[in-house]
This record gives structure tokens, C-alpha cells and sequence, in this order.
């Protein structure tokens, strides 16, 4: 299955996609609207399978002109950095000795086709095509990377913006150039588990006006899902609706000397596969 | 005015000291039951004034035997690192040329009095009290120190529990030593803006099993309130609900040799003139 959200920002409704068909979610989750913690701690998934299965959702048509807006309401945000041997040496970084960890904060969220805003006076606005882990059960310490997994309710599509300056160059950690509003385009689904045979064999692709910048997979990645999962379990509780970004591929603006950093006008279009493609407009704030 | 919640953890109920007495803000506040994001947004202080000048909430009384909540429900938690100079000297750390920022997750906020979980396996768990600032209308970037204070609804005691270890000898940033469960006791109180005549002025304490660590002074801050909301609408927008930890003093365990870090079965007391004081056990997770 997967999950998704469309209409205006702020007021979506939730729709789930059954192989080729898609069903009202609305029927089900009630007051929530997205996709949320509550939904998820309340066995969401599963009821959703069983309301399918009896024919219980009807089915939508003709969601083609309605605004896609992120497929869930996360709850905290978590995001390793240098997980791609690629992108490490691309950004003269060492290769990182366990999972290097920020965040960002679920007000930064927007739909997938949503404008991104660059900052006032930003010079070093820059792309991430991110693997986007999502949490479906709370999850405490645990050596297990089995139990971890199964913690995993789903993958989506993530943009992990970031602000060069303000994340390197501005004292302290790299938090201050990842929150800016609207700087985490999320979905447009979250696509359950079960659909993803192989989450370390995607592709993962982003272009800027028609170039293609990167284009990576999950292979690559340092810290495979599992291990990032149960990494980040020694340190904090996970819960339902986390958000666990995996890192960038090579092919950011911060790793290639002489390319130019986003401007306004410019078009950011981004993929994973079996994962959807988002498609932003950079506007300036 | 000062917002307090009280009641079963995950269930609160709120309520607003005026003066001396206390009243049922649950006529005013519905269904959120505790501040938030949307009593804030939907101008709830002014309401609250009004309602309590109208005489339209019931008086409480017999509040004593019942758990106190965090007074808000925070959408996001921003930490600055350093911010007095005597801390930043016992930690052998540089004067910040600009302020350090990090993030906690509102996920490890729990009531003023509830037990603090140390992690399996730390060794390093250390107390931090802190003035906590909180965000009461939405501000982007700004150049004005005015317009920064214009947005802060009041304040409240903020415990920064935070884990050295993890913060500083396991990469990276240093989120992943603050984010453990229970980490960000919060409350007794919001106490409104107007009530806090110079908050530059506040003293600061914090013992741990009856022995004085803390003892500073909101005077010593090398970014003080006004300029640190101000700095961070730089780099995010600030919504209803956020709160700004702003740094402890000197007299953390980290600053101290000798000093024995938290222990199952300590007991930490903290205050902040003005704002209320708290009391927690720490216990083994």
C-alpha cells in the first residue's frame, strides 16, 4: 500500500493506493486527516489492509489536478549525515567511524511539489535526495536489527535542504542550516514495507533544470537502514511517525567546485525508485 | 499569568494561576487540553485574560496531590550550547562567536516532577537548568531585537538533562546526547511575559541530593534572550509553542573532575527565581 495526502496545505485528506487503484482514506482516520503518530500507534496500517480487503474504502478517481501534500505528519525528524561513501569523499569528509546524527524539525515539512523557500541573503542553498525511514511502532534500545526493522512501518521520498553557510560555516552544529521553512519536501508516499524487496537496492536520482546531479543507490549507503535504525535506538526512544532521513549520494552543489548553488527560478526534480518523484520550484523567501 | 497543567501523564488538564489563586482553563482550552500550538495561535493568553477579568472560570483548589505536567505541549525545542561564560570556561570551550545551536525532540519533554530515565549502559548523564523561552506568535527573520521579544509569550524552567558521553565523544552533532527519553523536564509554569520584569536578571539553581552545583545568574549570558530569539529567526521560523532553551551556568558535572555523574536514586531539585522549581529521581531505564 501506499499512504498519500492531497489539497490545500494545512487541510489535506488521506488516500491509500492499492496496486493501481486509489481509496478514501477519510472513512478510517477520522479527525487526523494525514497519516500521524495516533494513527499508526492505533494499528493504522493493518486496519487499513483489513478495510481493502472487506471493501470498506471507496474508491477515488480524478485526485490528478489536487495539490499532493506530504503523506504523513512526523513526528521528530532524524538525519544522518555522510552515509554514502560518495558524497563523504566528494565533501573531503572522512568516513564517518558510526552514524553522524542531526535534526530536523517537523515544521519544515511541505508536500512534494511544494515551492521551496531560500532564505533571505543565502548564498549556499543545495540539494539531498534522501531515503526517508519511517517509524510504525516505538522502538527502545534494542541490539537487534531484525527488531529494528520491524519497527519500520514504510520508506518515502525525502529533500533534505540544506543551507551551506548556516550548517558549516555559522559555529556549532549542523541543525542551523537544515530547519529553514520549508526545507524538508516529504513523499509523495509512504509506500509500506512489504513493497520494497530490497531497501539497500534503490536508485536514487535528482536533477536541477533538466540536469541530472545525482544519481546513486542505497547499496552505497555506509550505514545500511537496519543498522541506522537500531543505532539510533541506543540513543533515543523511536516512535510511531519518525522520520529517519539516510543520507545523500554524491552530486551536491557542496561536493562539485563551480557548480552553482539553487536561485530563485530554479526547478528541482527528484526520485527513488518505487518511491515516487517530487518536483520543486525555488523561490526566494 | 502563569499556564500549568496537572493530571495522569498523557491526559492533563490545564489551568491558569492569577495572583494567588488558581483557575480551570479547560472551559477555554477544549480539546488540546494543554497549551499548544493552537491555544497560542488562536490568541488563548489574551482570552484567558479576559475570561479571567470576566470571571469566567471556575477557581481550583486542591490541586496539591496531583502529578504537574509540562505546562506546554512544545512544537520544537531549540538549544543553545555555551551560552554563559563561566560554563563555557569550566568546559575548556571557546567563547562562541555566535550562538551554538542544537535541537531536543518535544517527544523527551515530561512533567517537572517525573522520575528522569538514565540510558542503558551511560555513564555520563549530567543536569543543565535552564531558562527556557517560549515562542507566542510566529516570527520569521528579523533584524529587530524588539520585534524578537514582541514574539516570546513568557517563559519556563527547562531541565536540559543531557548525556556527555553521547554529545561529545560518539560524532557528530551533538543531538544525539540530548534526545534520550525523559530528558527535558518542563514546567511548573508558563509564566506570561509581562509577569517577568527583567529576565536578564534571574537567578538560576540547581542541587543534586541536597548539594548546591548550580548557582548562576541569567546576567552572565553571553547571548542574552532578545538577541538569541532574534538570531535564530535568521535561520528558521519560529511558530507558537517553540521553546528556546537558552543555556546553563557554570556547575555541570562535564565542568567539574571529581564530580560524579547521575546515579539511580539521585534526586536533582532546580529553580529559577520567578519561574518555579523542580524535583526529579533519576532511575535506570
Amino acid at each position: 500500500m501506499k499512504f498519500l495526502a492531497y489539497g490545500p496545505h494545512g487541510s489535506e485528506s488521506a488516500a491509500v493506493i492499492d496496486g493501481d487503484r486509489t481509496f478514501d482514506l477519510r472513512p478510517l482516520i477520522g479527525e487526523a486527516r494525514v497519516v500521524d503518530r495516533a494513527f499508526l500507534e492505533a494499528d493504522g496500517i493493518a486496519r487499513t489492509r483489513a478495510a481493502l480487503a472487506a471493501g470498506d474504502l471507496p474508491e477515488l478517481t480524478a485526485l490528478g489536478a489536487e495539490r499532493r501534500g506530504a503523506p504523513l505528519t512526523p513526528g521528530k525528524i532524524l538525519c544522518i549525515g555522510l552515509n554514502y561513501r560518495d558524497h563523504a569523499a566528494e565533501t573531503n569528509a572522512e568516513i564517518p567511524a558510526e552514524p553522524i546524527v542531526f535534526m530536523k524539525a517537523a515544521d519544515t515539512v511541505v508536500g512534494p511539489d511544494d515551492d521551496v523557500l531560500i532564505p533571505r541573503g543565502s548564498r549556499k542553498t543545495d540539494w539531498e535526495v534522501e531515503l526517508g525511514v519511517v517509524i510504525g511502532s516505538t522502538l527502545r534500545r534494542t541490539d537487534s536489527e531484525e527488531e529494528a526493522m520491524r519497527a519500520v512501518a514504510g520508506y518515502v521520498l525525502s529533500h533534505d535542504v540544506s543551507e551551506r553557510e548556516y550548517q558549516l560555516e555559522r559555529g556549532g552544529t549542523w541543525d542551523k542550516g537544515k530547519n529553514c521553512e520549508t526545507f524538508t519536501p516529504l513523499g509523495p508516499w509512504l509506500v509500506t514495507a512489504d513493497e520494497i524487496a530490497d531497501v539497500q537496492d534503490l536508485g536514487l536520482r535528482l536533477s536541477v533544470n533538466g540536469k541530472r546531479h545525482q544519481d546513486g543507490t542505497t547499496a552505497n549507503q555506509i550505514f545500511p537502514v537496519a543498522e541506522v535504525v537500531r543505532y539510533l535506538s541506543e540513543f533515543m526512544t523511536l516512535y510511531p511517525g519518525d522520520v529517519i532521513n539516510t543520507g545523500t549520494p554524491a552530486g551536491v552543489a557542496l561536493g562539485l567546485p563551480g557548480t552553482p548553488y539553487l536561485r530563485s527560478g530554479d526547478v528541482v526534480e527528484l526520485e527513488i525508485d518505487q518511491l515516487g518523484a517530487q518536483r520543486q520550484t525555488f523561490r526566494d523567501a
